[in-house]
């Protein structure tokens, strides 16, 4: 009988030697963390055992462990936010449970049931509260993160497994020193591949996209621009997915890549999108889930129809883009230094909901005590 | 200054619990492990720590490391030999140190001088000489392990870095119950894409592996053939290279698809392709790296003109291939339950040179004291 993960079987351990949470001017995203983490083991034989929080500690593997091998790990990036009564939500993590057992079916991870970690994570945020950074930008990053603990040479179907989730206290994105990104279109690499694995947040995903980055930031940009195919189609943005603001006739068209494939599909994303439909008049707008070449966005700019580019992801919500490099020439995008008002609306949208201030759907959750 | 791979710093620390080597009936390929093993630690502060040889130990590494999220991986697979004199050699580990430090720049991982640490790795099987086993067929499987050791959430270029190997001592992959193996070519998922890193031995290629070997097995195969594009290219099978043997009008071709980007250049694949231009006479023979469709297998088949079909690779060396199935209809191979003589001459001309029995250019290496 292989056990499924039970939220009731969660034990506590607290630190002895609590620390205190660093001023929040202080906090780099993903460099310091809370006092505690959520663990819990899987093997084919027993399924998942107890889930455990304990006082954060290294793990200590076999140098044959498959992870460090043959890439079997993946994870999630999620945020909590306390908001103004002092309650502690996550945005739409139930999303975030469903993209991460597709991707674990993809790696050969054992799937488990997200609901019931996602009570797990609401007791550690409630054990881990204090850590959570009050105050518009500011939130707790959340790192679930699942890694086939096999010992052995062997490339097979992983027998063990551990599925745990660490946090880090984050400022917000863009400080007072906000500047959009700049990016450079890579056309020496691609980030993913029709039937290939793009569309999964998988660690094989991110090894590979260090060198284009390197690349472009060596010619002064923040980030690169993915493209696929000889036709120049544009999937994503560094580690973002991305949306592009046109003029389109007597319209605006507010437009992303579609799914197929090789895209992640980002709860921000799909956030954006579903505000998109909801409050813009279809009169004034079309959403599009459409192919785009960046030839096609740099004859947008050269005709004035070019309004709007951002980046969407958990980090940033929004990250606007002021010029795109593409074989030596700039694209420029006309907002210049300053947010879009559409990109602006969005993150509006989405911190509204996010710190609670807004409903929208189920989209906002309060972690209560199991 | 970043201090340079360097063998003369070389420490070592010898087990105090000494184990006995297995019976070599009981030897699984990369389940059990000799007493010691290598450790480099790099900074980008301090380039290359002091290299040691310590017995071996579990990893202790923060949860927040980047390997477990980034996929910051990459691994070689070499085997040593003990000789008939009872000295100790390589086969062509030059090769696998120089695409270990291409994998390396991919992977915006350290690159390191091979030769350095090939003398270590010479110093390691002298301390574990013990392990490997005598006997055709018999070597130490060792696993050089480069991984990233940052601890941060950031996704950037590690600043820290651990190299290291460990070694398995094994036995003939083909024992008396000997078959060749039957795949299935896989037409839902894609191996590798050009500008994407299938030339690179990275972690990442291996995870997304096991899903297509899954739905092979479940048919009765041993292992999937990867294919590529519309057209049906033939890359690769498992994890290995492949070759196939036709009747080309008067002559022989042995052939194997060219190094485009998307093929592992494999080192056995590389010395079958040489010893084959030697050894074989071009009177008889056409040797070629060219681009191969399922779709051609199966007309040369049905022709009568396919002869030979072998996978090659490090744990094998060469991998007899019967049977591969595609869209539901069986591609027989007329070698039926044996090697073909092309095969076997291959496994013979490799198997010779790694045990010192046969020199050829400056392929075996001796592993000698410091």
């Amino acid at each position: 009988m292989s056990a499924p993960l039970d939220a009731s079987k969660l034990t506590i351990e607290l630190t002895k030697t609590p620390s205190s949470p660093l001023p929040k001017d202080e906090l780099v995203f993903g460099k310091t963390f809370t006092d505690h983490m959520v663990e819990v083991e899987w093997s084919k034989e027993e399924g998942w055992g107890a889930p455990k929080i304990s006082p954060r500690h290294p793990l200590t593997l076999d140098p044959a462990t498959v992870v460090f091998h043959y890439s079997f790990e993946l994870f999630e990036g999620m945020k909590a936010y306390l908001d103004s009564k002092g309650e502690v939500r996550t945005f739409r993590p139930n999303k975030n449970m469903e993209r991460m057992n597709r991707s674990a079916k993809r790696a050969a991870l054992p799937e488990f049931d997200g609901e019931e970690f996602l009570k797990i994570i609401d007791q550690f945020l409630l054990v881990d509260k204090k850590f959570i950074p009050q105050g518009e930008g500011y939130s707790l990053y959340l790192r679930p993160t699942l890694i086939g603990t096999s010992v052995g040479l062997g490339v097979s179907k992983p027998d063990h497994a551990l599925l745990y989730l660490i946090a880090s206290p984050v400022g917000p994105y863009f400080g007072p020193n906000f500047k959009p990104v700049s990016l450079e279109a890579t056309e020496y690499a691609v980030r993913a591949w029709p039937k290939g694995y793009g569309q999964y947040k998988l660690g094989a995903n991110y090894v590979s996209s260090i060198e284009p980055q390197t690349q472009a930031a060596k010619k002064g940009h923040n980030q690169n621009l993915w493209l696929f195919g000889e036709e120049g189609y544009i999937t994503e943005v560094g580690a973002m997915n991305v949306f592009f603001v046109f003029k389109n006739g007597d319209k605006k068209e507010l437009v992303t890549p579609p799914l197929n494939g090789t895209i992640l599909p980002g709860v921000t994303r799909d956030s954006t999108l579903q505000l998109a439909r909801t409050k813009l008049s279809a009169d004034e707008w079309i959403i599009s889930e459409r192919e785009i070449t960046i030839h096609q966005v740099k004859e947008k700019a050269a005709n004035g129809e070019l309004l709007e580019v951002f980046g969407t992801g958990t980090a940033a919500i929004v990250s606007p883009v002021n010029n795109i490099e593409f074989r030596d020439e700039h694209i420029k995008v006309p907002t210049g230094d300053k947010f879009g008002p559409l990109t602006e609306n969005v993150l509006e949208w989405i911190k509204s909901i996010q710190y609670g201030e807004t409903e929208f759907d189920d989209w906002s959750r309060v972690a209560k005590k199991l």
